[in-house]
């Protein structure tokens, strides 16, 4: 499946992504969940983005008008952070901003379910989430009452990832062993990464908010954008890796190497794939 | 009172422990304070557990079931939060599932007092604090009215902690130098463990939540599931500490050391002796 | 405007404070942002502080008595934690406690500048901010409705900052690539520091409660104090930079190093200069 073109394409579009991120160093509000901040703030930060944790309805009128992207993640939603949640994305779907859902836990309870239905209905740019999350959410979207466990491959959740890309006009990343973003057309796998940063707590939340920040700098091509964020991501950790003695030293390198990857590193070793 | 034979007894009880809960990597609920949850999650990710910060009573019913243990720490309590750690534990109770609970800074007020109570009634598996704590917590349980001062060393507050044990039903543990655990009758003493430990936030916290984790894995013997959480934890700090500079990087070596700990170090190292 | 002799006083007075605070680990109350909480915490603990980040309105008579001084810090505001701000700064004020405010983002929008008038109405020891901030904040205590932008060069604002310190009566530090700190008359520029903490999320929340402590060890001197927590701060900063490959390890060093400074140290690498 890998094809050593597309590969290169890729690398240089990734690099491009990163490189004006850094330039433009976008801001991205957050609303997020309450263990995810540290993180989120830093590898935004570390990319070159900022970031801004506001998530008070009060605030939203004036303050969402001057972000580039918003990230939403429900992670460890109450009912109180709701309505802020959807006056932001309404904000941005107004003023034609980009905004990324991260449906965490979706399958947790059915209070959160509705919430992401909800969400989904406010059209969010990208979606991203793990296997579970993306079949859950899109078997919902279409109606089914089927349960989705918890303990699927991202690569069997491909095609609902296809069928909620369609249904939502979003595009949808799965993230997993490999990654994979969607259209509803066009699927690619982002091969970067490693399996230890799932000891990380929040490492999902992360990327999320870093397709954000990609997204900003090049709204006309999300898809291209999400994948580069991915990869991007999942390369800083294969080389935080390499220094890591366990998961809290990954985590510092991971950051410190998102923070320092150079041109060269990136054309090399971003690896992305076609798969459909 | 150091007993070699006891020692090697525990040390195998303790690998035993942590073996079976990176096997089985129990789902622990965690409704705990603001300033811990980052360094939570990672510490329970990291021994080879599942953590989910969920605390909206609206997803109690649906998500707590599948849980295998719940976590409840009041360090930065509001009245908004206090009906889910209640309903957690209600549940937690009904389905006997153990849960555990983190009095954190018990003495800060009357309200937070009243509350520890209100949860003491509500039978934990666990109760996890240090000296003052624990005394504050074992007199109010037992109607006095005498304030506890917060110089108390976990060795002064063993007595404290019997009653609480005796009259809660609960195991007791004091966190210290040594650290003590309890069932009313027996008392060991824990002395893996480092002073630099108390110089990092929230390290009393998460190993509250580790306690849960070991629990879960053999729910019918908490009391040596609790010794050895606290073991495993002050070991890990222990090798930790041979390669920090300070309390930042002791917390990364910390979490670094207690993913990799091994068989033989668990055996050769741990200290737990027999106290009364 | 480097003044030799100025500096070797400087030294001194920094190194007599952090040695003050060792001694005396005042407890800090901090009511802080949701993204603060753990760098915040052991920023404090690291330099020889007790951090309690007690928030809720219900223990703030109970509670608040028995700290040294408080931290607030509106950087994720939302109303319901308001009445608590308040209510802990009218206590300290009634107790003759320091407090200092941080006014995060106080431009985000007029629900949180109106916030911080009402925080510094009730005349707050200190106040940090970046430039923007100070401006920001300085022009509406005055009444002035010329929008503040956020690219202002902390040099830009000392006036504002002049301005601020004498109609709140408030010592006023901003923060940037060189620190001012002012009481309306005397202004001194505090050049310890390296620009990649700026890559790290809530350093300046951080040194806001690192402000806090040292006032705490010496009320009446908080003009010293206060520079003296920024050099101490930054100069914790340039050791970690020594070492850091990143963000993520720059803070990690930062904190080991603000643990471990010595004598020699800071009375060698305090650099504070007279600057009016």
């Amino acid at each position: 499946m890998a094809d050593q073109e597309d590969t290169n394409t890729w690398g240089s579009t990734s690099w491009t992504r990163l490189s004006s991120l850094r330039q433009q160093s976008p801001l991205i509000q957050c609303i997020t969940n309450l263990v995810s901040m540290d993180i989120m703030a830093n590898t935004l930060l570390a990319a070159g983005a900022s970031p801004a944790m506001v998530h008070s309805i009060l605030e939203i009128p004036e303050f969402t008008p001057h972000t580039q992207a918003v990230v939403i993640n429900v992670g460890t939603l109450t009912p109180d952070w709701l309505p802020a949640m959807k006056a932001a994305a309404a904000v941005a779907n107004q003023l034609g901003k980009p905004w990324v859902l991260d449906p965490a836990a979706v399958g947790a309870s059915g209070f959160r379910l509705k919430a992401c239905l909800e969400l989904i209905e406010l059209k969010p740019t990208v979606v991203r989430g793990n296997g579970s999350e993306i079949i859950a959410l899109s078997m919902a979207s279409l109606g089914s009452t089927k349960g989705a466990d918890s303990l699927h491959e991202s690569s069997d959740a491909v095609e609902a990832a296809k069928s909620l890309a369609k249904s939502s006009g979003s595009i949808v990343a799965i993230s997993g062993s490999v990654d994979f973003v969607t259209d509803g057309q066009r699927v690619i796998g982002a091969h970067n990464g490693v399996p230890m940063l799932q000891k990380i707590t929040a490492t999902g939340c992360a990327v999320t908010a870093l397709i954000a920040a990609f997204v900003a700098t090049d709204q006309t091509h999300a898809f291209e954008a999400t994948a580069s964020a991915l990869s991007v991501f999942g390369l800083a950790g294969e080389i935080g890796m390499g220094l890591a003695k366990g998961p809290a030293s990954l985590r510092m390198h991971l950051i410190d190497s998102l923070h320092g990857l150079d041109q060269e590193t990136v054309l090399q070793r971003v690896k992305i794939t076609s798969f459909s």
